[in-house]
């Protein structure tokens, strides 16, 4: 049996599937070590549902396994234990990492990007636009490795040399889907591979249901691309919700299914629309240095007029040339209201004398 | 001069330009006839911006230009005059119509459908299929016969035989663009042409935007289905905002430069995201009997399992059979947890026996 905390919670992770309140109850009040105790002995409560994994323990397995990997497993209070795992109801008991990032830390300005696996070529472009723009704005990218938006992500960071972390639903050894075992081996290459199961477990439906609270948890924000409307991703969105982090959706077609789970996310105040990476880094980013730049059109010479200059100049003919009398007529004003109004425009370049009469300026002299 | 309020209307349409708040004043004060009377003799507040048009008035001819054109001259009190249009600051002082619909009555269950005249093929034939579907659950559909989504807004209403009615920026015997005139004849045959501007007006910048009011007034609320960054149809939502109706946007690809001003209207908390006509109904109909259908995905067999069953239930092979025993391993549950759970999966049809051994049942007796 393991000896020491550490030890304890590699069998705790093994023994039991994640998001258990009970078990995380049990280490949490007695400590991992004196909570295992307590299940073999038979006095903690619901001892016996842990007792059919005990048997197959076998911690120094599992540690030559870490080894093997040159992964590494952290618990809480590691100085790279990161800080948002315990914003959870039900924590993991360990984490399984590889690569070379500082977990903690490279999670403190991330997103997670998420979406749907049957995703469109809108959707994986947005992805990897959004990934890049995100990680040239020193945020970590962090996603699931799945097919569709999640590598599209992924290697939307990695093409611009950015920082990425996977958080997968089986153990960090084992690529999945087996596809993306390229794209994997260049995260753990470069960022980090991480799993809250041991290795040799595989990603069961159960397992990247609770895994998507990770996503949650580990970021500042998710950022959902596209989702159908019954996608996974929703309920990684319900789970940053939960945990008070930012949501936001990117908006598509209203024909396309993989938009609609996005469009009812926004419809019900869930998440708010996102279209780029700067609008991401607004919403999750620090408050005052992370400003999106303002959308607006081009600028137009008649910007900022009055209401009444902007009516003479609107009537203010453009190749022959109009009187003050016609001018008046033509906007329902007083000819001394045109008049003054023409003298404004001139100074702002806006209005030109034309013989009797007053026009537009040619473009050049516009500006 | 004019005799009579009606005709004293007239000559305020002719004198002044659409939304001239001084002339308002006066005509709401002291009456159309006797504002304009203070306006010939010079006592009136800046009577002087009146006297150039006024030498060209002519109601007689007008009057007789209503006549040959089948149309009609409404004012405040008239029973076809719309009430929304009494919610404006400063309200038209007639309108002129053509076509067979009752102004009043068709616009008390409406919505204004517009957009840019640059719409993509995507917008156009959303906003047809949104127009269309208002149509369907008794809505009008009003929009500014322009290019691009104004038209396919129209069409799609005369598509089903629904209500239409075109708000013009000119006098309502020019069909502007020209390149619509079958479109507005069609309309003039089914439903309504109108406008605050007497004919023989042209459709001036200026009358553009205070047309915009117009079609924000007459409805429950507008549907901007594509707009740039500076489309005119975020002033018509501006207009329904200080109006207190109800501004939705349909989303498009953040890719498109004609949703941008779409997602800016979302983004900001200036419009409400739809995506099809049922959810504008909701949006704009009465409370209880226009709710659009929830969306859902399909419906899937483990719909509404309890967690512990659902684990267990993803646990089960769907090919071979596992023992108990095995299954609690799985899920980490005590074999007596397990087998209560099969047995209540077994009663919903969702788990069976086979041999020693435990199976999802196969699809057609699942279900």
């Amino acid at each position: 049996m393991p000896a020491g905390e550490r030890e304890a919670r590699i069998a705790w992770s093994r023994i039991t599937e994640p998001e258990d309140a009970g078990a995380h109850e049990l280490v949490a009040s007695r400590g991992a070590e004196a909570a295992l105790a307590a299940v073999l002995d038979g006095s903690a409560p619901g001892a016996a549902r842990y007792r059919p994994r005990i048997e197959t323990l076998d911690i120094e397995q599992d540690l030559r396994l870490v080894a093997r990997l040159r992964a590494r497993m952290l618990v809480p209070g590691d100085d790279e234990w990161p800080d948002g795992l315990d914003d959870l109801e039900v924590p993991p008991h360990c984490l399984w990492v590889r690569g070379p990032e500082h977990l903690r830390e490279v999670c403190e300005r991330s997103a997670a990007i998420v979406g749907a696996r049957s995703a469109t070529q809108y959707g994986e472009s947005t992805a990897n636009e959004i990934a890049s723009g995100l990680c040239e704005r020193r945020f970590t990218v962090v996603s699931g490795a799945a097919f569709g938006i999640d590598g599209a992500a992924h290697r939307g960071a990695l093409a611009v040399e950015g920082s990425t972390v996977a958080v997968l639903a089986g153990g960090v050894e084992r690529p999945y889907p087996d596809a993306h075992r390229g794209l994997l081996e260049r995260i753990v290459a470069t960022g980090a591979v991480v799993s809250e199961v041991p290795p040799g477990c595989a990603p069961t439906r159960w397992r990247f249901l609770k895994r998507n609270r990770l996503i949650a948890a580990l970021t500042r924000g998710t950022v959902v691309v596209e989702a159908g409307l019954r996608s996974g991703s929703r309920s990684t969105a319900r789970e940053a919700t939960k945990l008070a982090r930012v949501v936001a959706a990117v908006p598509g077609p209203v024909t396309s299914m993989v938009s609609a789970g996005c469009h009812e996310l926004i419809r019900c105040g869930e998440a708010q629309l996102v279209t780029d990476a700067g609008e991401v880094a607004e919403l999750l980013g620090d408050l005052g240095t992370d400003l999106a730049p303002v959308k607006r059109g081009p600028e137009r010479p008649e910007d900022g007029l009055g209401e009444v200059e902007s009516v003479v100049w609107a009537a203010l003919p453009v190749r022959s040339a109009a009187g003050v009398a016609a001018l008046a007529v033509r906007t329902a004003l007083a000819e001394r209201e045109v008049l003054a109004c023409l003298g404004r425009l001139q100074l702002k370049g806006l209005a030109a004398r034309d013989g009797d009469g007053w026009r537009r300026p040619p473009r050049e002299r516009a500006g």
